[in-house]
């Protein structure tokens, strides 16, 4: 990968590369997952947060090195024994399912995984008998011409029955460099005369192990497609599944339309209906029904049913905007809590704020709430007007239904059904007069 | 489709699927198309909005009993009658035309068109005789083994002689289910003696039905890739026609260039050498030779020549941009008229505003043209310079040649030459002074 | 093309296809490239910038014509002369390199490029005896039946033994429609019985020119996976290779991570561990390590390390952004210079201006530096509180850890540590009262 991250934690559709194998794994059932590690184990065994039980293989010294490490962490039970490669993140639940169903049902003492590929260099070939039975694996330095032709390889993942892998493991002998390789177990099994199960994968792109990070775009984008062809058959139209990328475990509910150029992530939830995109970049929000986001970024917020948001606005994280708003263009909230029925077409932003219901936020109206050393809080009343261009000096309270001049400095509470101008803004009677501007350029 | 919305309602490139296949058929000639509904028929006849005769089939028994209900709409005349699928939305006129041509001259009573298939389940089987003549239609359900390995399917679409459909429709036996099917049309005419003749589409991914959201996606970025094609070859650069979307009928001049993340909608039009993105959205918009549009949105409005807008920037409904506007980042434009050379080239916003040639707009000004009850009018006079940060309270008039001051609420109608500065803001004499701000924040 | 635009001019990846041929010759090592021009011979000339020489044909008499204008202003050396269309720009140096060191160690006259391609029609045919030798190349419009049916087409790329060409070229005979056509060469070598040596390109997509818009996109698209996969190899993740696009001379930091729909243009350097994207467009930037550039556009500015940019700010030409600067929603930044750990979360405009370290940039504020005749400077201390909608009107100092209250209108400079409020901004007495409010919109 030319990378000093630890290959393993390179991400596919927001998640590392272990943890699809985890959530993979744990799809077919495994209830006990050890994790291996060895370079840059402190890294992965701290992105993997508990999720499985660790070992560390130091020196490494082989994948057979590896799996004996991982035993000897495993309590000793009975019963059927996966290894598989934590590099390998597109391999599919159902055929971890496969392979542990087919190695439980026979009476072989190991069963592996196989793959046709194109190019097979580099990779252990699988040698079958007359009879179709495997009969070893034999590595690409070791492979005659004939045995290099062959396409079908070995994957890399294997379920193994746990009482003869325990006493099989320790028959692995030592290669001319020292390691110890899985290979030899097959060998082993053949040996012992206790047959050698294959699983050949329907699809050997997911089958296979990520080497590089071409190969690891290629298949970002196979599981992107995966993730968007599940929504769409579940109702959901996604006007363009290439250029839409939606992390695995975002919900959508029927008749949403994602357009274009739209990243969901996390673990956003859109509702039915709702219309996200184009140019749409949600993580961690909630989108109620019938609701649009256009053209903007939504972060670790909530936005209520029937709302329009952008194109160019961005709803910061810890913000929650009620039914029916209407947020515009280079509007920015952020912590902040609004109402139903309230308006903020325009460029403006509100900070650490509670703002009720109908209220009408004008263009270039700002909340000022931070004194340089800590942020205060502004609250609106419903149905206030904030005049364009106002600046609220937080913490301040603006009362309901109260209107705030065009171009005002509010540095003090103003009444519920006041009018304030000026700078610094002072109550004036509320009668038409020259002087008292329109509260809104929507 | 898992969907509450009809199937034909569905878009593609911005238009229903009915609505390609009635464009289609009208460019084919066909001239009096009748569409029978019957799933949420009241939302499927609204949409068409007149431009097809309807008929309902209820109960819905079957795809002969449809055509029969067609046939009941239209006046009895000689000709041929062509039948088609509204979920077959790619299928183009030039096979509608051929299909035409095909059954007029020959003398058989109907021709249907079939298509080769990877995947054939599902679909009703072209049997042919040995001399290449179709003898039948064997639906899935009914197929041998060596039916079902027939590739080539019945797509669905048909030209008939209109007489002896009149008559062989009521002919058509019932099914075990009740429902009444098209194949059993050309089993009545192979039964008649009266030939069926077979176009085989060159394009089966053109000729097939939209059965659920992953095809309808193929289906969109099929046409899209069509749209692209046509400009390209018509003299449009179009950088990545993979991610570019153009609407069916959008017009583009020629050596304009369309970058990246692009979608021009409705009917927008674009003139010769215009630049338009990249991660720009047009609908119904009509952009002048030269300019360039980057990074914005531009709804029902139109931007002369040699206007930069973006990027950034939002012209919204109803607006008019002059010639050699600048229009920057931030800025918001709504029902005005820009007139020639004028620049707005920051954060700001003019809402319902006539505003004049050469006129300088400061970063941060808006147009207060809401009153929290109506919206107002902001007159702007030619080579006005409106300082940064002026609030202009609608209605007003700011002269021609006049200035407004840094920070300045602007509430009474401005002379032409005149300057105003303060809040609210007041003439001062015309000559340079400590507190008289420069306009501009370009 | 249907363009005005001479073909060769046209662009893939940011570069005219004429100079991505020019370097590919270089890169195989060709030091005296000539390039013979015709059509719109002026702007061709122009584009090259003196980087080959030049020669007219004037009239356009084909293409051994070309070829002879070529020589007439190459010195009369000897050597290998290298003969290649300016239409072909995805021709990698090493098919030169190869075409040069076949003819070189060959003892023929010439040696020509040839591709396998799907649909000939168009292309001469490589016509061969049965020893594998090329014997002539057949236009398609002298082609028979079976000639017709090659697959094998002449690509237009030559190399040539210096002395027999010089020679040679004065012997290629007009043709019926009064031209000098390249392939009468390759007769001629037949006829002398020298030889004819062809390289047949591995990748016909690479060698064949661009005949059309929609084969110059799908060149844009071959050239920008090529230059991704060279970036992915050497360390770089591209989230999406098919949606981004990297110009040719672009360096990227290991680790670094390019998200989708992003354009990085020009002589952009992006340094290690940076994020880029989604969104992000970038034209001769320069970004540090760890900064993240997120849904805006930089052009021309250098952007320091571990920095936030974004979304939706505008770093404009001539800026310079220091150390772990924030730079957020609606952010404008032109020719400025920003010093280390400065703030400037939310809309807002710099423009001109020396900024130091630290300093604070409140919402709505603004650099007023132009006053309607020529651009004035701003500068602003070390850690200056600048308060939302602050209006700065230059030539104008604020001085070190000075403040400036929300809506302040500062028309003169300010001392180091004072406090300045109101319009005209005054200064105030340093303790906390009413009216004095906090400086920023965080």
């Amino acid at each position: 990968m030319r990378s000093r991250i630890p290959k393993v934690l390179h991400t596919l559709a927001g998640r590392a590369m272990i943890d699809h194998v985890l959530d993979a794994l744990a799809g077919a059932g495994v209830t006990r997952p050890v994790v291996v590690t060895g370079h840059e184990a402190d890294a992965v065994e701290a992105a993997l947060g508990g999720r499985a039980i660790t070992a560390r293989q130091v020196p490494q010294r082989g994948t057979a090195d590896a799996v004996r490490k991982g035993l000897a962490v495993l309590p000793d039970e009975a019963g059927t024994i996966l290894v598989t490669m934590g590099d390998a993140p597109l391999q599919p639940s159902e055929l971890f399912t496969a392979l542990l169903r087919q190695q439980t049902e026979a009476d072989t003492v190991l069963t592996l995984v196989s793959a046709f590929v194109d190019d097979p260099a580099g990779y252990g070939r699988i040698v079958r008998a007359a009879d179709g039975r495997a009969t070893a694996i034999v590595e690409d330095r070791d492979a005659d011409e004939e045995t290099r032709r062959l396409r079908e390889v070995n994957v890399g993942t294997y379920a193994f029955d746990g009482t003869w892998l325990r006493e099989a493991i320790a028959r692995v002998g030592e290669s001319a460099s020292g390691e110890f390789y899985m290979t030899e177990l097959v060998a082993l099994a053949v040996a012992d005369d206790r047959g050698v199960g294959v699983l050949l994968a329907d699809d050997a792109a997911e089958a296979m192990g990520i080497n590089d990070r071409v190969v690891l775009a290629a298949a970002e984008e196979r599981m992107h497609r995966r993730i968007a062809e599940t929504h769409m058959r579940n109702g959901v139209t996604i006007v363009d599944p290439g250029t839409t990328r939606i992390d695995a475990g975002v919900e959508i509910g029927q008749d949403a339309r994602i357009e274009p150029w739209t990243i969901l992530e996390g673990v956003t939830v859109i509702a039915q209906d709702a219309v996200i995109g184009p140019h749409a970049h949600l993580r961690d929000a909630r989108i109620g029904p019938r609701t649009r986001v256009w053209a903007s970024v939504v972060e670790e917020s909530t936005v209520a049913e029937d709302v329009h948001v952008g194109p160019f606005a961005h709803v910061r994280p810890g913000s929650e905007v009620g039914p029916r708003c209407r947020i515009g263009n280079f509007a920015e909230i952020k912590n902040s809590r609004l109402g139903a029925g309230t308006q903020q077409h325009h460029f403006s932003y509100l900070g650490d704020a509670e703002i009720g219901s109908n209220v009408n936020i004008g263009a270039g109206s700002v909340t000022a709430n931070f004194d340089g050393v800590a942020k205060h809080r502004t609250v609106i009343g419903d149905g206030a007007k904030i005049g364009v261009d106002t600046m609220m000096v937080a913490p301040i309270h603006i009362g309901e239904g109260s209107t705030t001049g065009a171009g005002s400095v509010v540095t003090r509470d103003v009444e519920p059904g006041a009018k304030v101008v000026g700078v610094p803004a002072r109550p004036i009677k509320i009668r038409k007069e020259v002087g008292s501007p329109p509260p809104d350029g929507r």
